[in-house]
């Protein structure tokens, strides 16, 4: 198997954006390309992450769009699309394509532009992917999130104040992020006092509805000196289905996807959880970086609480965790968010994570489909 | 790289179906593991092909979905969409899966649930993949069709009448299979004097809207004959992109993404297009089995026309061309369509095609996103 490279990464601003998917996808797609220095000429392959470009502005066949807006015709393209996780599927999918051989230089762009609808509407195109039956009943993420939290709360004996501080951390890191939709610190009283949105979670648990886009380089390693000074390899991958029906799940504090997919590329990077420096977890909801942080091994389970009490994942912490504010004040654009994952732990194990940096030679990102249906896990490691 | 082998395939019947995408999905994907005698518990990943189920029935999520349908969990699962070549597509996409060694049972299906939206809704779904300038001269991919048609009779003194013997001829190849749309011969008066859609192509130089799903399951061939006594290998595969808006093409009667997506697998295959036995082309209009059967270099450039004229393409012609009924026939699930021309394909090859059987070793499916942007074209040698 040929060991793949990651050689450049780019990220636009995410927030509320005037430009629709086309344009979020080519800038990032251009900033990639610039960022390793190589023309849109030597890509053969472009994937694109995508969740609903169709459901969202009626625009489909947006892979071939950016083959001619990036000038990379005649490379071969496509949209991978895993709902929340379609970024991390994207990963997977450009990583297979150059470990298969197929391919020599692959551009990976993930993207969505989603605030020109309304909360209501987006939040209804995401539910679409829950089971008929959980949809009829109105079931959303959300409400899942909610009913998990407490769950969570009840069995773990854990204070709901955790859950704040979760936000309260993950916003704090977003302050020293250029790109993040929101860049400033709120405090956990302001988390605590937030409308309740599904109890016991309140608006400071979710993440905001986002547009932006996201940008990877892939090659082989044995010609990424040839770009890159500094490069990251991607030392483990892998992905894994959990239920499709949430109540079907045996534990419901346990995300099946994330046992099986963290075991796959723990095995594949021959590394632990104790390998890894940095993490970036899928903080669509606060409840869903405790479940992540103790199903991908870093804590034990039911502990992952006290590891945000005790400041283990802040970023001078033993293990930072969201040192890009996460989805949380990063935002979630859907189909960029798993890119976007791969791009700040690219940034951390090459050192080039500016005011952010910590020490980290191993990251980790964690993408989570839906409410756990699809999970992708990432293993980066910097070589310098 | 390791060689892919496919050693089970499936087709739903095509056509007006009562189920939606999920039934048909799960209807091939099941008859695929039947076919191959494999349990849903072998397969690590399951890739869907699918263009537009959020637009064309506000389901989303389908992959995780037919992952529990199937019992396949924690299989990992993602969608492939590369609009009417999506099916090509998530061939590539699971032949990378398996040539990059990360799965050793990779299961796709692809299909698509259309007929209950009216042909002008499906067709407005199919033109917002058209370059947004184009889609607002209101163009859609039909009357891309009737101008290229147009333009090729013109250029190679062609009669309007060798349009209508590719229908007819797909047509009578339809009537020996089973599972195809229409199973019913059409004569070239009929053709010819159907109504006028986009000039001068008629109503019987296109392809139908159709539900209907298809499955194939690939591994590694290392292992291929512990399930199979016969099987396929895919011997070459590549895909390709053309210009996204079809003006800028230097000639519109050649399609880039077919050329190149042909390079790719010839080379691949160590073959060159005299060693193809048997091909399925994208006929979604009846002008492109023209094109393609020339971009692939069966015949020179301007001269497909009179292959269909001789009937060097006809079933017991030198070169069978779209046995199965082709789109036109068969009918043209977007998603499903890719994958049901390599189960054409990989019958043939087998030996297994029936009242449909030719001579083949070598046989070759070439599918055409859009009007040509993007392209996959996969050689299958059969292994007895």
């Amino acid at each position: 198997m040929e060991r793949v490279a990651i050689i450049g990464a780019s990220m636009t601003q995410f927030g509320q954006r005037e430009e629709w998917i086309r344009g979020l996808l080519a800038e990032a797609g251009s900033a990639c390309l610039e960022d390793a220095g190589v023309s849109a000429d030597a890509v053969d392959h472009l994937y694109v992450s995508n969740m609903a470009s169709g459901e969202f502005e009626g625009q489909t066949g947006v892979p071939n769009a950016l083959a001619h807006d990036l000038s990379a015709v005649p490379a071969y393209t496509a949209r991978i699309d895993q709902t929340s996780s379609s970024g991390g599927a994207g990963v997977y999918a450009a990583w297979q394509s150059v470990a298969s051989g197929a391919s020599e230089m692959t551009l990976l762009v993930g993207g969505e532009k989603m605030t020109h609808r309304s909360t209501a509407e987006a939040t209804d195109v995401i539910a679409s992917l829950t089971h008929p039956v959980e949809y009829k009943h109105g079931v959303t993420l959300p409400s899942f999130a909610g009913l998990t939290a407490r769950h969570y709360l009840d069995k773990y004996d854990a204070p709901r104040e955790s859950l704040g501080k979760v936000a309260v951390k993950n916003h704090k890191n977003g302050v020293d992020n250029p790109h993040a939709q929101f860049q400033k610190e709120v405090d956990l009283d302001t988390v605590l006092e937030s409308p309740i949105v599904a109890d016991p979670l309140r608006l400071y648990d979710f993440c905001p509805i986002t547009d932006g886009s996201a940008g990877l380089l892939f090659c082989p390693e044995s010609v990424a000196r040839e770009y890159a000074d500094e490069y990251a390899v991607v030392s483990g991958i892998g992905g894994a289905t959990d239920t499709h029906v949430v109540h079907e799940r045996a534990d419901p504090t346990t995300m099946g996807g994330v046992v099986n997919s963290a075991e796959q590329a723990y095995e594949m990077a021959d590394a632990d959880p104790d390998d890894v420096d940095v993490a970036e977890l899928h903080d669509m909801f606060t409840i869903l970086e405790f479940l992540q942080s103790e199903d991908l091994g870093f804590f034990e389970k039911g502990e992952g609480w006290k590891a945000v009490e005790e400041g283990v994942t802040d970023r001078d912490g033993e293990l930072p965790i969201n040192t890009s504010g996460g989805l949380k004040s990063k935002g979630h654009p859907l189909g960029a968010s798993g890119v976007a994952q791969v791009y700040e732990i690219y940034q951390q194990v090459i050192g080039d994570a500016g005011a952010r940096q910590v020490d980290a030679e191993t990251g980790l990102a964690c993408n989570v489909g839906g409410f756990g249906n699809c999970v992708t896990t990432t293993i980066l490691e910097g070589q310098l």
